[in-house]
């Protein structure tokens, strides 16, 4: 009879969902999720036997949370997703995000599913040596604006450097437009920003957005490292979260990856749908292999709460096996008048990404830079 | 001064969105996404020039329509996209997506922007001439459980292709799972087809689920098609929207490609932001070159309104210079009872995806495809 239980090692992983409706609903949606995300088939078509038992989800927890929600834990067979990114998204989520009502609160993975992923190759550990920082919040900054050409951008990204930022990331918007070519970009502001170290003596790294259509993705890594970048800018709502995985777990580069999340505000922007910002920018975004997990900060251009920006910061950190801890790098509109209330909620394994900001305090950018860095220094 | 107008051709593309917000709100709003969504920095640090005047996005309209929401068409320079999809979906909501009330509503994208894309490579009349069915709606199945293996799900594929359906696809959660590991699977499947139509003449298609790892995912899609599938199953929420685009353009391949909507959920989860379905089932799967988008229907399992769905008909089928129109795909719960309710609401350009349904009518999967090609026939 298939699949023979022999294929089935009986390790499972679980989800934990937030459903909408009354007792009753809620428990009738969430077995429902386990034969959406697995056989796809009507309950009593499914054959009895292993399929039944053990490959269609199931629900080994269900808590009512108010009168109209409930949490609910499903399992699901390890072999369900395999050892494979896309698959385990599909599995946890693919068809059950377009019902609404039901959102993905958090996932956990037993270490024989984990073990199928290196996760981030350096870490929070392994970018402050990098680095050469060993305690305080790590300093970032994007050049911008899109329209500057290579030389342009490649000015900025010096005085950046001198002033003592720590990562310098193209805007998540350069791509390979004509006003800045990705190569030339690249190559420019990667020696601005090694000329730049070899006066500070300090280790900045410059990070290109090597976010690309599917056929250049790899090339365009291949290429920034051979240009001297320093890390890797990748969009996994633009490029798919195992294009991440991918680049990320790629010896021959064997360069950080910081993860924007360009295009994927879709995913929380209702507190009854889409996926929690803890495991969307904690939990999903260290297993694709990011380093540093780029979000909104609350407080600024965008709506995220205090509330959601510290469940990110526990998804980043959150026991996951052999999985590092990444660094929570909330951007959006902080500002050096910020520094203080933010330092105090998010600690200091952080990056803090100042765009704008840092061209207000002065037009001195180096200067803005040091004092940026003094202010987190000092802290 | 960079960038220089020189680079800038004075083409620009149109996007537009649905604004929560009264006149005063929303105006500032969407003159907000034009730099949000390009240069990303404060307005009052935008260098005159060419930057303001062209690469930033312009609000060339914005309606009131109703006491708190506007309806806003942005336009922006060609230049800023490029040619490349990652980027186009970048700039249309990739920042804005994370901002709340904030809809992509629809795309209207000029000539020679559009002529980066090849599109879908077959669209509505080339597939009815692979299949040989020049009129009436194309019938689709899934294989499935999840569980089968390869044998049992060549079993289910033989049946429905000696029963006449056209396009037997994998379901979308078959990847490489111990049970029917992807080569077995695909192989055994594809002959099992090539055998059914060996007997009746038909010439229905296997579709071979290629989803997968990004690292993989190529070479699967040229498994599949060595192995004798005729058609690449593709969820573009799970590879991104680029991989997609970059098989349907592959030469070597030259396989119509079906879209599925898995982990797409979210984008339309709210009327007030994410993507319309217009435009996302539609206008950007047409982009990325499916030559049919399968959606799920009102009035099964999913929650889709029939005007949802209508609107993704339009989309598949709304002028887009050289870019074909596509196969609107309804599933998700259809049932032979409801086939003459959808037709007349679908027409005759549709393929109605049938899974569980299928299963219904008897224990006979050839009698029942049969039975579903006599319904459709009959129309």
């Amino acid at each position: 009879m298939p699949p023979g239980g022999s294929q089935l090692s009986g390790e499972r992983f679980t989800a934990t969902y937030t459903i909408t409706g009354d007792p009753v609903e809620a428990r009738a949606r969430a077995v429902d999720i386990g034969y959406e995300q697995t056989v796809e088939f009507p309950a009593d078509l499914v054959p009895a036997g292993p399929i039944r038992d053990q490959v269609v989800g199931q629900v080994v927890d269900i808590q009512q949370t108010g009168p109209s929600s409930a949490q609910a834990v499903l399992s699901y067979a390890c072999e369900d997703a395999g050892g494979e990114l896309t698959q385990l998204l599909n599995v946890l989520f693919g068809n059950t995000s377009i019902k609404p009502g039901i959102r993905l609160e958090r996932i956990d993975l037993p270490p024989v599913l984990l073990a199928a992923y290196r996760g981030p190759r350096f870490g929070r550990l392994g970018l402050r040596e990098l680095l050469g920082v060993p305690r305080r919040p790590l300093l970032c900054t994007a050049l911008k604006p899109m329209g500057f050409s290579p030389q342009a951008l490649a000015a900025l990204a010096y005085q950046f450097a001198l002033g003592g930022i720590d990562l310098i990331k193209d805007d998540h918007g350069l791509a390979d437009q004509p006003f800045a070519p990705f190569k030339e970009r690249v190559q420019a502001c990667a020696e601005a920003v090694q000329a730049a170290n070899a006066k500070t003596g300090f280790h900045c790294l410059y990070v290109a957005n090597v976010t690309a259509p599917a056929d250049q993705l790899e090339e365009r890594a291949y290429i920034a490292k051979a240009l001297g970048s320093g890390g890797l800018l990748v969009s996994p709502g633009l490029v798919g979260w195992d294009a991440m995985r991918s680049l990320a777990g790629d010896d021959r580069l064997s360069l950080p990856v910081l993860s924007h999340p360009a295009l994927l505000g879709s995913f929380t922007a209702s507190p009854e749908s889409g996926i929690s910002h803890f495991a969307l920018y904690g939990q999903i975004t260290r297993l694709a292999g990011a380093d540093a997990t780029i979000f909104p900060s609350w407080g600024g251009r965008f709506a995220f709460s205090r509330e959601e920006c510290v469940a990110i910061v526990r998804g980043s950190q959150e026991p996951m096996d052999t999985i590092r801890p990444i660094f929570p790098t909330p951007g959006g509109g902080i500002t050096l008048e910020r520094l203080g209330e933010l330092k105090a909620v998010y600690g200091p394994d952080t990056i803090f990404l100042m765009g704008g900001g840092l061209h207000r305090h002065s037009p001195d950018l180096v200067a803005n830079s040091r004092y940026f860095r003094e202010l987190v220094e000092m802290m």
